[in-house]
């Protein structure tokens, strides 16, 4: 997507060829800046401190971050260790585990000397794959958005959507804001209600930030807000995207993600989830009981950074002085509240046959 | 309640008789300041800006806001003209209206030598009316509290309440959190959760504070957070203030109460609604056609001030450069979704006939 003015994807390989330079997300939106990331424990570091975030985008650290090891020491052991490094960095989005199983898987099967340099073709395929991916989502998706803007005829078509599922989460384009992308390029008149996103407020900063890069209009709102505007009619549609979604469709998402599909079901409002198929986790299917919830600092509630007058970035307390905080940093939205998941096969509904109709043929 | 240790209230009479002294809760948590309000103008002025807030307290402050003129000028022209601009200081809490209209009705029916005294002790009367309306509301709850314990007994009971209905939000003791004082005055082991209320995180600051003052064990939580601690078993009850009730039972509410009494609901949690009968709009039915929801500044939303390390306070900004915000701060949450009200009458079902019942002999 565009990064100003200029088409720019979240990650890409160094041209000396020996690191990865991602975007570093902490500095959003008040600072463009980028870090490179030099060996596999430099990547799981940069998806722990969340450099880099959002399911598939840290799908492709860890294989990148896999290759890096691979340059450094290519052994089984090594590559072993890398990877389970790798894959604990965050518990909760499955796109992690999946992406470094799949690049240790292919590069164990060659032989060392070339492990190296398959590690880094797999992780650019695996990065081009996700952009692949994530058009997909956008073609199918764009035909709901059509369907409920034929409803109100040259009106703005309001959607609400939660946390950062845009280009930043992804390589480009990103899962549930691409069907809004490509209906701005159409033309179509879109207005995006952005939750912020407490307490790291990734809707605040950076979806705010990448809607505004491409012109897209949009609105940032306390997460308290959505209730009172899908009461109102002021929402046409809720589109989220997902770190982990089970085989009957239950969805791990971004803390807060529940209370909005509780409003959209109570107001009738559709639901829609992107979903890549790499974000399906086909092993389980209750997802209260079975997903991992990752449980972040206290210090992300108790203390939130932002700009000051003077152009500087400057972290400040919230809370009296010794306050405990907790800090949940997913919930699931059971199926029932899901209208439909959006995937780059298509859409379908968020029952186990729904799921279970992506694989046929 | 206690503050540093000593029993104060969030309003009283300046010792001098020609003005009222508040608790600033804008410096809240990280300061202690008093604001002298010496004019009816400035109580208004107190109102909207929020030096004051919480439905009960700022019924009460414009009570001492009419005395105040009483005493400036206490002709029926000037009285009624500071009637309305106190009552237009913020819309949507009823207690406002009520309270400025029983003042206005009380002095206009006295001689115009007699108001002005007249005016101060009706305020005063208020205040401790309020008081004591708490203290029903805290004996009725405490019922509901110890039903709750009783289903688990020697375990801390967890309660979830959002915004501040508390001390701060009353002169004293509080609305939701009556109950919860008691409890802990009686040795039950309640623990708190507290939703930070964005935008103006008066769970945060205000009730994280008055907790803490009164050696209340609590956790500050994003106001994401509550679905999820819902479906985790991990709330007992969730319970929460007003600022309006219809005839029927729909509750106006801090933005995000809707939210999380959906997901009360949605995991059979009882979600009680603490209601001064002061905050009772027996006028209105429908609460989400009748009730008007006060819009306010933008700027709530993309700046929050909070602590430095240097102990300062400052606004730092959380969005890019000019981005849009939209700022509701009440949402109507259907009478359908409320386990019960407590008033200082007792508990009744959020019911046109459960709030008949509390006006019956």
């Amino acid at each position: 997507m565009l990064l100003n003015g200029r088409p720019t994807r979240t990650i890409w390989p160094d041209p000396d060829g020996d690191a990865v330079v991602a975007i570093d997300q902490r500095a959003l939106p008040h600072r463009v800046v980028t870090a490179r990331i030099a060996s596999a424990a430099a990547a799981a570091e940069a998806i722990a401190n969340m450099t880099v975030r959002g399911a598939p985008l840290i799908g492709v650290t860890a294989a990148y971050g896999l290759a890096l090891q691979a340059r450094a020491n290519s052994s089984d052991a090594a590559l072993e260790s890398a990877a389970h490094t790798l894959k604990a960095a965050r518990p909760t989005a499955v796109n992690l585990a999946w992406a470094v199983d799949r690049a240790l898987a292919h590069v164990q099967a060659l032989p060392k000397p070339e492990r190296a340099a398959a590690a880094w073709a797999f992780a650019g395929q695996l990065a081009d794959d996700d952009v692949a991916v994530n058009k997909g989502i956008a073609r199918h998706g764009l035909a709901l958005l059509h369907e409920l803007a034929a409803r109100k005829p040259a009106q703005t078509l309001n959607v609400m959507t939660h946390c950062n599922a845009g280009w930043l989460a992804t390589v480009d384009w990103g899962t549930a804001l691409a069907p809004i992308y490509r209906a701005h390029a159409q033309g179509l008149q879109v207005h995006v209600w952005v939750d912020e996103t407490r307490p790291r407020n990734q809707g605040a900063s950076l979806t705010a930030f990448e809607l505004g890069e491409q012109g897209v209009l949009h609105s940032v709102i306390a997460d308290n807000a959505g209730g009172h505007l899908l009461q109102r009619g002021a929402v046409d549609a809720v589109i989220v995207g997902c770190d982990r979604v089970t085989a009957r469709g239950d969805v791990a998402n971004k803390i807060g993600t529940y209370l909005k599909a509780l409003a959209a079901f109570d107001n009738d409002v559709p639901f829609y989830v992107a979903m890549p198929l790499s974000t399906l986790d086909r092993s389980l299917v209750d997802g209260l009981a079975e997903i991992p919830i990752e449980e972040r600092s206290a210090r992300e509630v108790t203390h939130i950074a932002g700009l000051t007058r003077d152009g500087a970035t400057l972290e400040v307390q919230l809370v009296p002085d010794g306050t405990r905080a907790a800090n949940p940093a997913f919930d699931i939205t059971p199926a029932r509240l899901v209208s439909a998941l959006v995937t780059e096969r298509g859409v379908v509904p968020a029952t186990a046959a729904g799921i279970a109709s992506l694989f046929e043929d």
